[in-house]
């Protein structure tokens, strides 16, 4: 009797520290939140990756994750090309310097905005927020990919160089610019995180 | 004996499914998968907090959370101001026309980055990309905050008029340049993730 006491006990404990996703409406607990920072510290640029194909719903996943970004006055600049045709990777390979591995990658988003935006008042101006936007988004998607144990790198793509490259391979018109180009793919390497932590960076009250 | 069973079965199955926060070197399985898509798709913008203090622990939880963002050449331009003065804050409410929610809250970290750098051939320039690492960062703090049970929201600084409000107020000098403000604290209100998604945000292959 005093064994089965023991094990239920033991069977409640384990279903109750079991009871952990985050559901609609109900606060992050102590393991989801620990899942959510490990996966934020233990995300790393990856540059090569296997030849199989991203699953259309881990595809999908990412997309929601950019769009679920903040963005000012919540305007949501942002466009998401995304390419898995063998031509178009390889012809922005060719000529983004950074992004070679783009020639290994089965797949890339590049987080795109509309950078002009029309006031109440009728003004076209530009959006001064457009990259902050993006870079929200950008980030989102890498943290969502690193998740899902995919590997993935931001690659920049909004000087005026990399803009052009970008714009005419994948026929971008009007005033939408480019941000980045995030290869993405099956990892085939295991980077060790980067340790960035530097308390010399935090300032108290006052720099 | 057969309920024994079932109830060491039922044990077993529960420690099992529980093995789920992703540890180091280990890739994020299904539950913390989930737990970083949820979060990542639940959090929002939170203006109204509690009085009650963040504690130390989770500031640092924070800080680390944006310092382990990507950045370009991993240069790592950010610097952190965490403002928990009362006049401080109450200072930056008063002239910051969209963070009055800074009189509430008992705490703000003020993203900022190093604008300049000073290429190897000795030529100092504008870091074209201070905007997109700073950015990650604050995401990253934000999406920290929503796992710990913070609520938080960006307030953009970037714009010359709160850029210098900002930095006159907290003495920033040089070429360090203030990206957001980010008010924090625990929630006083629970407001509903605002659904951004659109399938017309996305593109395949090409524009």
């Amino acid at each position: 009797m005093k064994r089965l006491l023991t094990i239920t006990i033991l069977t409640a404990m384990a279903l109750t520290s079991c009871n952990n996703a985050p559901k609609d409406g109900q606060k992050a607990d102590g393991a989801a939140a620990r899942a959510v920072l490990e996966n934020i510290a233990t995300r790393t640029s990856v540059r090569a990756y296997t030849s199989e194909p991203v699953p259309e719903e881990m595809v999908e996943q990412l997309l929601r994750a950019g769009m679920a970004a903040p963005s000012a006055m919540n305007r949501q600049p942002w466009e998401f090309i995304v390419v898995n045709d063998r031509v178009a990777l390889d012809t922005l390979a060719a000529h983004l310097k950074y992004a070679k591995m783009l020639t290994q990658a089965p797949l890339a988003i590049i987080v795109c905005a509309e950078k002009m935006i029309t006031t109440r008042d009728g003004v076209t101006r530009e959006n001064h927020f457009w990259e902050h936007d993006a870079s929200a988004a950008a980030e989102n998607i890498l943290l969502a990919a690193h998740a899902l144990g995919l590997g993935a790198v931001w690659t920049a793509a909004s000087d005026p160089e990399r803009s052009a490259i970008v714009r005419e391979t994948l026929g971008i018109t009007g005033t939408v610019t480019p941000l980045c180009v995030i290869p993405i793919g099956f990892p085939a390497e295991d980077p060790a995180p980067k340790d960035k932590w530097k308390p010399e960076k935090i300032h108290y009250n006052k720099w």
